[in-house]
């Protein structure tokens, strides 16, 4: 895990990185069309035992009041204290707070055989900073395009983010930061074919 | 815990029951208005360890591709099996899932003392089963009123049921159920005023 830089997430993996309060972490969709699975953890002093304090999609939901993020919103832990703020946004905007992260299970409905999948990246990655979580929380999906209609109907469509677009979000804590380049071909969101993103991080 | 007949869910407490494959679980909104938080949980064969499986709001959304609930739908697990059916509503139909429980840290945040909540009905009723969970999984609120704006925006309005409504599902397989009568009494949901509501299980 690097401190300040560059982290290349090759497609289809997932990478962790260690963010310091007041740190800017960007994920950058480096060809377009990639949705990215983000997680964050806040590692309590005492270690192990209870599950890591995480970014909560649903309690960010009850703290914003709204369904989806928009740039100068701070996202909040599963108990209720802000972790990331959102300070930057360079794509088309849309970024998914409703569908949880693709795992073996979602393959297997789908047909497939073995398969990567944004829930064994998180863990796999979650793994090398000495973090686990008996469950996968739900991530933000950023640059994923789930549009609600007036019937309250989720319609799943290809990301529309272009190559360089990114998304930045500035550290309230400290904290560590998954980013899962997420693995989907199945299902039209990564435009069929997963391709990497990178997470920048600096002061 | 009954194994059939009425459970009284006392206002701002919780109860759980134990659901039988094919049996039948009615909320009932003994007095009209009120918000139930409704959690379920598969519990496994081989006992502790991993957090139990659980309904799950957000993997919920994923199979039905819906904001909220419709009679007809299926819940499902966070591994992405069904648990539940829900197999008729005599209410309005407003049923959220996209609030968190509410819990100590949102009362605290309200500006309220020692405060009864959701999060921690769950956790009391759910230690009667022999189950825990290291976190609050997002409930089913029945009867919560959170309709959407065109711009995504979420509104909070006292709940529209009227006494006897009732919500039933069918469970799917052998499950816990957990219903909290929500005490929230800060914020308008419940019109000001908690009440009680009635677990009814059928075969």
């Amino acid at each position: 895990m690097t401190t300040e830089g560059r982290t290349v997430v090759p497609a289809c993996e997932g990478r962790a990185v260690r963010v310091a309060a007041g740190q800017r972490v960007s994920v950058v969709d480096l060809e377009g069309g990639q949705v990215g699975d983000v997680f964050a953890f806040v590692p309590a002093p005492e270690g192990a035992g209870a599950a890591p304090e995480h970014l909560s999609a649903a309690h960010t939901r009850g703290a914003t009041n709204r369904l989806f993020p928009e740039v100068g919103q701070q996202f909040v832990t599963d108990r209720r204290r802000p972790v990331l703020t959102l300070v930057a946004d360079t794509s088309p905007g849309w970024h998914d707070m409703l569908i949880p992260a693709c795992d073996p299970a979602r393959y297997a409905a789908l047909g497939a055989g073995a398969h990567a999948s944004c829930a064994d990246n998180l863990k796999r990655a979650l793994a090398e900073t000495g973090l686990s979580v008996p469950f996968t929380p739900q991530p933000v999906n950023v640059f994923m395009r789930i549009p609600v209609q007036d019937d309250g109907r989720l319609r799943w469509l290809p990301s529309a983010s272009r190559p360089g677009d990114a998304i930045t979000f500035q550290a309230v804590t400290d904290c560590v930061v998954v980013v899962s380049a997420c693995p989907q071909d199945l299902v039209e969101i990564n435009g069929g074919a997963p391709t990497s993103l990178a997470i920048d991080l600096r002061s």
